[in-house]
């Protein structure tokens, strides 16, 4: 009677524990993303802030117009260019490790504020297809490369070596740093 | 001899409601994003729908050649937008709650729709990096910060506002409706 | 004694399978999407390719204006059809099936490259809006369509015809090669 006791006990205490899990679950996902999310928020704010800048500088009189030519250019090369770092970020950061991710996000922030706001006499970059940040970029698509290269060695051979990858990946990112 | 066939009736039924949670897991991604992935196919149509009507706008003869200019312009600044409005809406509605953000994306989709189609002879939009949809877009942002807010708090506080969070977020949706 | 003993294993033996459970669905994830990852870090390698081509192109001085105008129309409007075939590639990969759509995806990126790399005399494609790879867009929105309806049919019903569904799309997903 003790053990069927004992079993019950365990066998609700495993119910729970499921339980458990399936709310684990739902916080699994957001903690697997959150820092990815916070950059993807201040991008999106970042985005906000060019676009009127860039509003505020075509309405104004005083501007030259080659001035406002190149200011068009300069903004349409961060539209064109911002759907590429999105997706290469989120992937990194869902393949391999969401921190040296984000972090590499939030140079490429920086990256670009300093390509719209620094460039208003330059001509070097008034031309279409314009690239910037494109050691972020590669790092970014090197990561995801690791990542999927990680998760096929685990499925076809069953060595893991995340946590080693992910160890270098963040002390590989601050390498970008270096200007 | 009882005890023993019980614990293995038990047994069987909590792999299987192991295996019932592996089933529910890949419906779980589906269930929490499912209307979010709607509004997605539906920009995708909107999107061919805009890209359909202004390439038939600029080839007609009878169009002024200031009215494709403006078209063009209108265009290029939803198609700028996009990628923005994608990003915040799916933060919003993974890190807090599928539908007051889906609710969001539909209304800025009718927005969108009235700015383009309802454009044709206005300049007042005619202008590069001209923003619309503003307060849905900042309503959207604040839904993502309130969810990593809460997910950060969970975490490190123990206290989970997330229902109540989610409840108000559903009532605060509706305002977007007043003009 | 025996059966608490037996129990203790079982639990054990559950415990461990819990565990086993929460690594599994990190990879879980990683699994259903790894396919999508890839074609997403070869858009955006074609993406620096297309860029580096159009800002080489743009910098010759042989090119004719007339080409270059056209030239810089084209990369827009490969520029501006990009978030719409990656949010498209993404939910009928999560809502469905990730190899069909990544199939597709390939087969768009090879569109992709063929229509502006293809393109440098054509003046039939140089105007705002023009939308290629239609065929694949129309066949990723209706695998997105599908899928949503397959859920909420397993939702409000209980029939799931999701394995039924995964084949015929796997199998339709070849007729795209058709020229």
């Amino acid at each position: 009677m003790y053990a069927v006791w004992t079993f019950c006990r365990g066998l609700y205490f495993l119910r729970s524990s499921n339980a458990f899990l399936l709310i684990a679950m739902d916080y699994n996902i957001v903690e697997n993303i959150y820092l990815l999310a916070i950059i993807t928020v201040l991008s999106v704010l970042q985005n906000v802030f060019l676009s009127l800048k860039v509003e505020k500088g075509c309405t104004s009189q005083t501007t030259h117009p080659a001035a406002i030519e190149r200011l068009t250019c300069a903004y349409r090369n961060c539209m064109d260019s911002y759907p590429t770092f999105m997706g290469v970020m989120w992937c990194a950061g869902i393949c391999l490790n969401q921190a040296p991710a984000a972090f590499s996000g939030l140079l490429y922030l920086v990256v670009r504020h300093k390509y719209l706001i620094g460039y208003m006499g330059q001509t070097s970059q008034s031309m279409p297809g314009f690239l910037f940040g494109k050691r972020i970029l590669f790092f970014l698509v090197l990561m995801c490369l690791v990542g999927i290269l990680n998760y096929l060695l685990m499925r076809f051979f069953g060595s893991d070596y995340k946590e080693t990858v992910e160890t270098f990946t963040s002390a590989a990112s601050t390498l970008l740093l270096i200007p």
